[in-house]
């Protein structure tokens, strides 16, 4: 693989500074860049590796143009980190070989499944009676689509991926390994000492553009569906509980847990570790940070944080102490007021 | 799908207020029920809801009797919640296919293994030497039964399901998609800058009536077994280490995880992301809030917490670098004290 | 299986006090070990248990030798511990079936996959094109190895491992079921108001000795690749994100999630839930406390925690109603100090 930089300009609808007849042959970070290698500056606080850096060219922005240009060659495009991923996805369309169209001599198709003859069924993978799985789609080795399930054009199921009866996804999704869609929620009525089991009547719709991660589970909903709308992104080993919607474009970091019922919305992204608790609204454009716990709606966008500051063992020992006392501390400092 | 509410009220064992004729195709939430919805009020909180629902029934307690019967039909019974959780199970059972008794042509049944003629194996399972799976237990699509484990009467493996080696779950049990029972518990010696394997020689026991939830994790024991009591319902992603108890009816939400050794009584629960240190111990009834960090053993029956609070960013920073400096605080509120 | 005293004592390169012909079929804890058990003590702390314990044999230090003696044969260990995960791993090594070399009739083999003729691939796993599996490794039942991707000699795969194209793990490893190595990393550019995917270029490699926990997952690299140095213990349901990289011989408890980019030094530990956000540095011998949550570099060994107290649920809420004014008690503490 390799590529003119006269052509990687157009592409990227940049403009190149430098030889158009170079080649590169890899995409790589500053640092450990060679001739040989295209990288990218998105944020100016790196601008100083610029000087350093071997880069046979550099992505970047109108601003760091001079710098860029003093050491070689660059393209410049308005929104260098946005062009760099649209040149990560030229690249991989070059060198990654697409599934075969067809269906794997060791699958196994239930009768009354229906596929696209475009679509790619994988080794050992499975298919329920009265799925369908549309043009362009690929359902890795041994993944499963259940029964009734939808996998929408142009789609890719991985290996070993999950995806329960009834399921639903939309177009040009991306489904990890490991991933389980539609697993029952977690719905029990109290009965004299046991659980009696609710059972999970409802399925779970994906919308179009969703990437989910892998070892995700995402669980069919009670009554109604659970619902990701389009463009969603989950990272690994997130949890997305019975009946939650997720609004169009919202992003999940990794081992983020979202309980039953709860609604958020649109362009919302919750970092790693992040918790929100069941039955809870949430609106556009609020941001979770890391391993933070939300427990009651938020109304207004903006930053949410509750996480403990860390610190070395000694000092969070003796903090984590006190704070055990607080209320009384602030008794006191109220009686001392009231003295005063 | 159809039903009668006259049935209907017979199979809850409650009283039918309205026309028994009238006929239901699906159970959902009172919000957006119809008049061949079902739908039920388990809180008394959502009475208001009454008034405004198009649905065909609610099932009520005797105290929302007249309310309900003030809006049309309704089935009056002692504990709505239950009633409403025995209505979905009878649902599931008209409307779901049963896997087909017998084995798949593509399963793989190694020679020493022992199925119940009535047991079901779908297509491309697994079952090893020595395993043993009873009446009308199902082995799902793709899911591995070890060698020498067992699987109880009634039990379901959902696809993509491991039972390691040597475990056994009892009766009437689900295992949902991804689960893993019997990997290696977590156990090494330090031995001069690398770690020993312990290999781990224990299996898991696992009781009657127990679900496990999507991508959960329960290691096989040390030495002795890790246990599963009966009725335990764990949810997706959760994580119980090697030689763990869970007592009988307790609860988990998603990722929760509970270290090794640690014995939890009957009846407890624990919120979504709590975590159990290990080697602890934790008496029956005792409910853990959802994301936090038992660090001690628990003697006392009651509800336990520790969670920081979460706020808008700005208001969080504050807080929490203050509370890095609070036993400093404490310090110079108690020479205050003095002082005064 | 029995084993006689003399045996595991030369095993054990231990000095045996006690009779040299006694057999014993069984490693069992202290508490309930009978005759045929042999135990260990490890820790001096629980040296009572030698006066109750029915063991045939128990592994103790030199300090113990006499306590032990007194109740019965010991084996004499200068690391009783140590002792102990030797004699678990020929435990296991006596009792349990090495699956047999070759290929499995129901796997598939993609054309341009190397297979050493004393590798095992087991039922219905599937080994891509390119791939190389080398002598003595294991790929389990229903396992995957990606296209291109290499299992080291030794190397024990479970079923439903998930090896990524491309990646490549070491000699000796310990892989458990349900782990996902070499799905994407969690990388999108925003691009108004949707996600632009950056496609993953980098692959995972992992060195010798390395195990790793049931449904684990570890993010192939955006670039460059991820990194898990030799001797790197991870237990479930951790998440490692795309570049990161982990020292030699760092261990990582259950539930653990550490981001894009971050760089682990060697001989750390991280408790279980623990989170280490991205793009910071740590460095070696550092010990992370469980469900502490990681936010800046760590540029000294030690233990570093930050985890919220647990209380009853009342004491708790008081604190943490507190906390959330705690820098407007510290502004009244100082106007307090200013007056006195």
């Amino acid at each position: 693989m390799q590529a003119r930089l006269g052509d990687l300009a157009t592409l990227l609808a940049g403009t190149l500074v430098g030889n158009a007849d170079h080649l590169v042959t890899r995409i790589g970070p500053l640092e450990t860049a060679d001739a040989g290698t295209i990288a990218f500056l998105a944020n100016p606080r790196y601008q100083a590796q610029l000087a350093t850096t071997g880069a046979g060219c550099v992505i970047v922005g109108a601003a760091q143009r001079d710098a860029a240009a003093a050491r070689g060659a660059c393209i410049v495009c308005p929104d260098p980190y946005l062009a760099f991923a649209r040149l990560t996805q030229w690249w991989a369309a070059q060198t990654r070989v697409r599934p075969a169209a067809g269906v794997h001599r060791t699958a196994v198709v239930e009768p009354g499944a229906w596929l696209h003859p475009a679509a790619s069924i994988g080794a050992m993978a499975y298919v329920g009676a009265g799925a369908r799985v549309e043009a362009d789609a690929v359902v890795g080795p041994q993944a499963h689509v259940g029964a009734d399930a939808i996998v929408g054009a142009g789609t890719r199921l991985a290996a070993r991926v999950l995806l329960g009866e009834a399921c639903r996804i939309g177009e040009r999704g991306i489904v990890h390994g490991g991933v389980v869609i539609g697993a029952d929620g977690f719905g029990f009525a109290p009965a004299q000492g046991h659980w009696e089991k609710i059972e999970q009547l409802g399925s779970v719709q994906i919308g179009n553009d969703v990437e989910i991660g892998a070892n995700t589970c995402v669980d069919r909903g009670a009554l109604d569906d659970t619902v990701l709308e389009d463009g969603v992104k989950l990272d690994n080993l997130v949890q997305i509980g019975h009946n939650v919607r997720v609004g169009a474009h919202s992003a999940f970091a990794g081992c983020v847990g979202v309980a039953g019922s709860a609604r958020i919305g649109r362009h919302c992204t919750a970092g790693g570790g992040a918790i929100i608790l069941g039955h809870l609204e949430i609106v556009d454009h609020v941001h979770i940070s890391a391993a933070t716990v939300v427990t009651r709606s938020i109304h207004k966008p903006g930053q949410y944080s509750g996480l403990f500051p860390f610190d070395d063992n000694a000092a969070w020992e003796k903090n984590a102490a006190t704070l055990r006392n607080l209320h009384a501390m602030r008794e006191r400092l109220r009686a001392l007021e009231k003295k005063g």
